[in-house]
Order: structure tokens, then C-alpha cells, then sequence
């Protein structure tokens, strides 16, 4: 039995509410320019270490000790599933992230638009990064193609990047890329990785066939290569699983979508932290947990930029009486994955946890750090165990066993 | 290969003795009343300080994070196996709560005599909570029942509670509950939960229908429903896995009941620690590993009486030199579950645990408490791991590989 069954056959109703504070890349790494502190030791959060000393800490792993997990696993876990078997695959991330709800039957690709030489091989994997508005034109011309047995839809990203879509029947992702992932080296075909998944290969072949006719003579972006092919994999909802009204207060597309892979609905939310407190206490009646995803600290990390992730805990902490005064009878405060700045991209250290409830252990816990976290009484949890913590906080699992 | 399989795979014989003492519903919540401490926070241990000084310390999580375990899982845990897979249901556990001893081959269910009216429907749930004398009474309207394929016992418990124990051939406890949970309804009939258990279901309803017959025209008590139909799981003992000669000295018949399903012996230990304590010391030659489970901490906490369980941790505390000075190799100390007295309830905090032995790495613990053993260097351990440190401490387990 995986854990989400688990402890969904134990899930009772009841009125309290649980909120999660979703502080994105919120670990950090001991930076040797500022004395060897990690951001969060770094910034000052009076509020966030008066909850710490409130309630309980510890830490969350991703996945598994020492593995760095993308934005999709690192959610996937968060929301009680196992990040291993709940792989959501590139193409349907990069879906979510444009917005798109991708159907259980669809399969999805990351599409990059390459520059390749009059024998077919690669000169330019990006294509010069042409603008977004080429890439709208060069999809433009592939539009109207036709194939045997799906439907296809083409959707820019951003640059050189897009998204294709299979709609049919029958289809299956088990598709090996097509990207070389070198210059020199042509686009491969489109190769099955199981015979169920033949038809649909079949299906891509035909595409770029027809799509390479149309881009010769382009000059630059003149052929295709595709990754991550993927389908949605059938993840139930927070309201089958734990009878949870739930909603994700996101400003970006990727992690609203994640978010209703999961069942929860999202809402218009603005583009600041208040803004997300606002639409929060707006809709504070309507719902059981609540997701709010605070994305700006991530970038800073993956950008390299120390202080300014500093900066962004601080506002934060600024911001988050107004949260507190919601008074949710669990509030957790973590983040999906590190992101230190010293590494300018995501990592697998553990990430910090703070849970403050009525019904909390307090642990003597006197800062919300990554060194007073890894002594919490919570340990150091898997990230897909912290959904049993939060429905066991709000009195929201049944005893298991007589 | 399931954790008990693993250490029953390694384990050696010596002379070395272990003694577990479990202080049932030990683990507290910190309580507003009480400056936020726990009750063994509050209550002064010296003893219990002293050997975690001299040993190891850690937490015990009984099932998974957010899981609150009923006695039986908190126990199975506790004795190395696996609490989901040998899953003790409710009918066999109230069958060992009375000091039955269930065949693998039984079917139990938890019985509860009701109130209905004219038409069936139940108007009291718990018929009045009548005395067990008048239990006692109906079920002798009953005991001579004859259903073909099956031999029927019927059981008084206390009040309007009574265990029906079908012995037979080829019967299976996955029936659903015959109590509809609610006043108004009319008592369902036994439904089997899976093909293999059509003929044990017919067996009830035939019960059932005569039951019904004969309780017409009572004043009260005039009908039945029955609930947590189960087995006793195929527990292999202590004896067989670890070569392990173990006895449980407990004053409750349902943990000597608890006990006998891993193969322990059981002794008349009297009432008192003190009187367990003299009972572990006439048997000291007789048995490698000794179970002492002192309950009357669980019973304080359930009623919500802090200072009683701070009285009975601190009376536990002042006998506990006797035990200690029967210098066994190995003594664990810790709980099945959290009773935290504010929730008067079990809980799913995680339990503390002391270690001592000569072969303890001392890890600086000055106190036996939840926030000292949350930073012990046992870590956070799933219960069912404990058995494997109890045996390798008293050096019991074998090199595993070359």
C-alpha cells in the first residue's frame, strides 16, 4: 500500500484548517562570502522564529538523501504522493507551466525549434534562441498538419521552446527523445520504449516529417528536435483521498497547475506575497488547506544571488501576521527543495520544516534555521510523510487499529 | 523480505537478557495548563534520568509519521513486526482483552447487544449500557444457537459488550460490520467482503437470525450488531525468529493477550510495579527477554488527568532501581503511543526511548524526556526497528555478509 492510500483509509472531515507555506528553494547552503551562513541563517525573520519556538521543527528530503529533485517532484512529494512513482514527465511540466490541463490520455513533448546544416545535423541546438514571436510563426506554418489517428496541438513557451500535444486514442509516452542533445549529430526519429507504445511514434514520425518539409528553407530554426514525452500520470485528488476542499494560491503557471494534478483548485492571486494573504483571507470560509506558493526565492537562489533571496525571506516574515491571525489550526512552513545561491540552482539538501498547531509538541525550538531545524523533534521526514503530519495536527485521521 | 524475516536471518543465541519496560501512552503534548510541558517534562524521574545518561536515547514513530495507533499496531510494532501487514482487528483484539486465546483458524467479532423498536429500527445503540450481569443473561438465551458448519462461543465483556467467536473450517474474517452506526437504521445483515468469506457470512446471518428470535419480547437488549470481524494474522514467535525464550509480565489480560500472539508466556505478576518487579525477579532465570508494560500512565492520560500521569511516571521512576539491579544486558525504556493528557486520547507523536547498555554508545542525554530523546542519537525509528537494536545490543545478531 503507498502511503497516499494509507493514509487516506484513515481520513475523517472536520472543520480545521490547514495552511502550507510553500517558500520555494527556501534551503540554502553555507556561503563562504557570508560567513559561512546559509540565507536563511543570513536574514532576519523575528516572526518566523516566534512560530518556531511555538511549535515543532525539523526537516523534509524531497525524494531520497542526496537527490536533487525538479519543481515536479518536489510538489508531487509535498502533496503526500511518492515522488518515484508520481513522475510527472517534462512535457507535461512544461505544460502546466503555460497553462494547459493536460487530459490522462494526452502525451506531451517539450518541442525546441534547432538550426541544422544541409546535411540535417545540428549547427544550433536553440536556434539562435530566436524570439518568442518566431516561434509563434514558425509554429504557425505546422498548424494544419494531419495524421492518422491524433489530433495535434502546438503551443510556444518561451524563445525556441514549445509544447506538442497528442490527443487520441490509445497513445502512450513511453517515446525516447529525439534531441541528440549535441551539435554535429542530426535529430533521431522517434523510437518506442515499449511496443504499447509504437502507434505513438509512429504518430510523432509522420509530424516531423511533414513539419521538416515546411521548415526547409527557413532560414535558422529550420527543424525540430523533442524531449520528455509524457502523459499525466492518474494522481486522485485531495478531495477523494483526505475529503480536503483545497486551493493553491500560486502566481506562477507551472505550480498552479501542479497544484490541480492534485485536485485543488487556484485562484487569481496577484503578483505579490500580500496580494496572496489577500485573496487568502478573501476565501478563507471556502476551503480546508490552502497552498501558498512563494516563488521568489527560488529565483534568486537559482540567479546566484544571496542577498537578494535574503531580502525576500525578510519580506515575507514582514508580511506573515497576517497569516498567523488567520489562525489556521495547522500552519506549515517549508520549501519544495533547496535552492542555494552558492550553487545557482536547485539542490538536495533537506529542507526546513516548521509546524505550528495546537495540538504541536513544542521541541525548545528558538529559530526557523537550517541547523535548528535538523535538531527539531520532527526529524528528518521524507517530503511525501508531512500530508499524514498535517491531517494528524487537524485531528483529521482516525486512530488506526483497535 | 519483511524487517522481522531481515533479524530473524541474523539472529544467534546467548545468554544475554533483555528486558523491555513500556509505559504505556508514555509520550505527552505540550499542555497551556502546565508552562507548555509534557508530563514527563513535568514530573521529576531521577532514575530514568540517570540511565539516560548512561545510555542511548531516540524517538519511537509507532506506524508512520501522523499515524495513531490503536494498542494492537502500537504493540506488533513494538515486537518487530511490520504493524500493517499484522493488522490485529478489533473482534480479536476484544477476544484477547478477556483472556481468550484465539485459533489462526477463528473467526471474532466485537459484539454489542442494542435497543430496537417494532420495526427493527435501533433506539438505543448501547441498550442503556445495561449491567454485564444482564449481558450475561441474554447471552445465555443464546449460547445453544446450533448453525451448521460452524461452532459458535459467545463472550461477556463488560456492559452491553460481548465477543462471538465462530470455530470451524475454512471460515474468514472479511465480513463487513453489522452495526450501521446510527440510531434509526435497522442492523444490516453480514455482507462478505470478498468471495472467500460468502459461506463465514451466511454462518452469521443464520446466527443472527436466531439470536433475533429468541431476544424478541426483551425489554431492552433486544437485538444486536456485530463489528471488526477478524483473524488472528499467521505471527511467527519469538522463540522461532530469535530463539528468544520471552515472557510479558502484565497486569491487563488484553496486552497478555498481545503478548501470546508472538509466543510470549505470560505470568500472574499482581497489581502494582512493584509487585511486576518481584514476578521479573522470581523468573529471572527462566527467560532471555522480559515485557513489562505498566499501564496505568495510558489510562491518566485518556482521562485527561495530567498530574495523575506525572504522579504514576514519578512512582515508576522511584521502584525502578530493583530493575536495575537485576543488571540486565540490554533495558529499553519507552511507550507504545502518546496519551497526551490535553488530548485524552492516544496521538501520533512519536514516543521517547531509552537505551542502556554496556554496548551503548552514550550520546551526552542528561533527561529522559520528549525534547532530550527528539535530539538522542537513536534518531526518529519506526517501532518495528526497535526489536533489531534489542538484539544487537545484547550482541544477538550475527554479522550480516562477508
Amino acid at each position: 500500500m503507498q502511503v497516499h492510500e494509507f493514509y487516506s483509509s484513515l481520513a475523517i472531515r472536520n472543520d480545521n484548517k490547514i495552511v502550507v507555506l510553500l517558500i520555494d528553494g527556501l534551503g540554502g547552503m553555507s556561503h563562504k562570502d557570508y560567513g559561512y551562513k546559509t540565507e536563511l541563517e543570513y536574514a532576519k525573520h523575528p516572526n518566523l522564529d516566534r512560530l518556531a519556538s511555538q511549535g515543532t521543527t525539523g526537516m523534509l528530503t524531497p525524494v531520497l538523501p542526496g537527490v536533487t529533485p525538479g519543481s515536479g517532484p518536489a510538489h508531487i512529494g509535498l502533496f503526500g504522493l511518492d515522488p518515484i512513482s508520481f513522475n510527472i514527465g517534462r512535457g507535461v511540466l512544461e505544460a502546466l507551466g503555460i497553462g494547459l490541463v493536460p487530459e490522462p490520455t494526452d502525451v506531451l513533448a517539450r518541442g525546441n525549434f534547432c538550426t541544422v546544416d544541409s546535411q540535417g545535423a545540428i549547427v544550433d541546438r536553440r536556434a539562435g534562441r530566436i524570439p518568442t514571436q518566431v516561434c509563434e510563426e514558425r509554429l504557425a506554418l505546422l498548424r494544419d498538419i494531419r495524421v492518422p489517428r491524433a489530433d495535434i496541438e502546438l503551443h510556444a513557451v518561451q524563445d525556441h521552446r514549445f509544447v506538442l500535444r497528442l490527443k487520441g486514442a490509445d497513445l502512450d509516452g513511453a517515446i525516447a527523445n529525439t534531441d541528440p542533445g549535441a551539435v554535429g549529430a542530426k535529430p533521431k526519429r522517434a523510437k518506442a520504449l515499449a511496443p504499447r507504445a509504437e502507434t505513438t511514434a509512429s504518430i510523432v514520425n509522420a509530424f516531423v516529417d511533414q513539419a521538416l518539409d515546411r521548415l526547409k528553407g527557413q532560414s535558422g530554426a529550420n527543424s525540430l528536435v523533442l524531449r520528455g514525452f509524457s502523459m499525466l500520470p492518474n494522481i486522485p485528488s485531495f478531495c477523494e483521498l483526505y475529503s480536503l476542499r483545497s486551493v493553491a494560491l500560486a502566481v506562477y503557471p507551472m505550480y498552479k497547475g501542479l497544484a490541480r494534478t492534485v485536485g485543488m483548485d487556484t485562484l487569481e492571486c496577484g503578483k505579490t506575497f500580500s496580494d496572496q494573504l489577500r485573496t487568502l483571507e478573501t476565501h478563507w470560509d471556502n476551503y480546508d488547506y490552502f497552498f501558498i506558493h512563494y516563488k521568489y526565492t527560488d529565483s534568486c537562489g537559482e540567479d546566484g544571488d544571496f542577498l537578494s533571496k535574503v531580502n525576500h525571506i525578510e519580506t515575507l516574515d514582514s508580511c506573515i501576521e497576517a497569516l498567523v491571525r488567520l489562525d489556521p489550526a495547522v500552519l506549515a512552513v517549508t520549501g519544495d527543495h533547496s535552492t542555494p545561491a552558492a550553487l545557482k540552482s536547485h539542490s538536495w539538501h533537506p529542507v526546513p520544516l516548521l509546524l505550528v498547531s495546537s495540538t504541536s509538541r513544542r521541541d525548545g525550538s528558538t529559530a526557523f534555521t537550517e541547523t535548528v531545524c535538523a535538531r527539531g523533534a520532527l526529524g528528518n521526514l521524507e517530503s511525501k510523510y508531512l500530508m499524514g503530519l498535517l491531517l494528524a495536527h487537524a485531528l483529521r485521521l482516525d486512530k488506526f487499529g483497535a
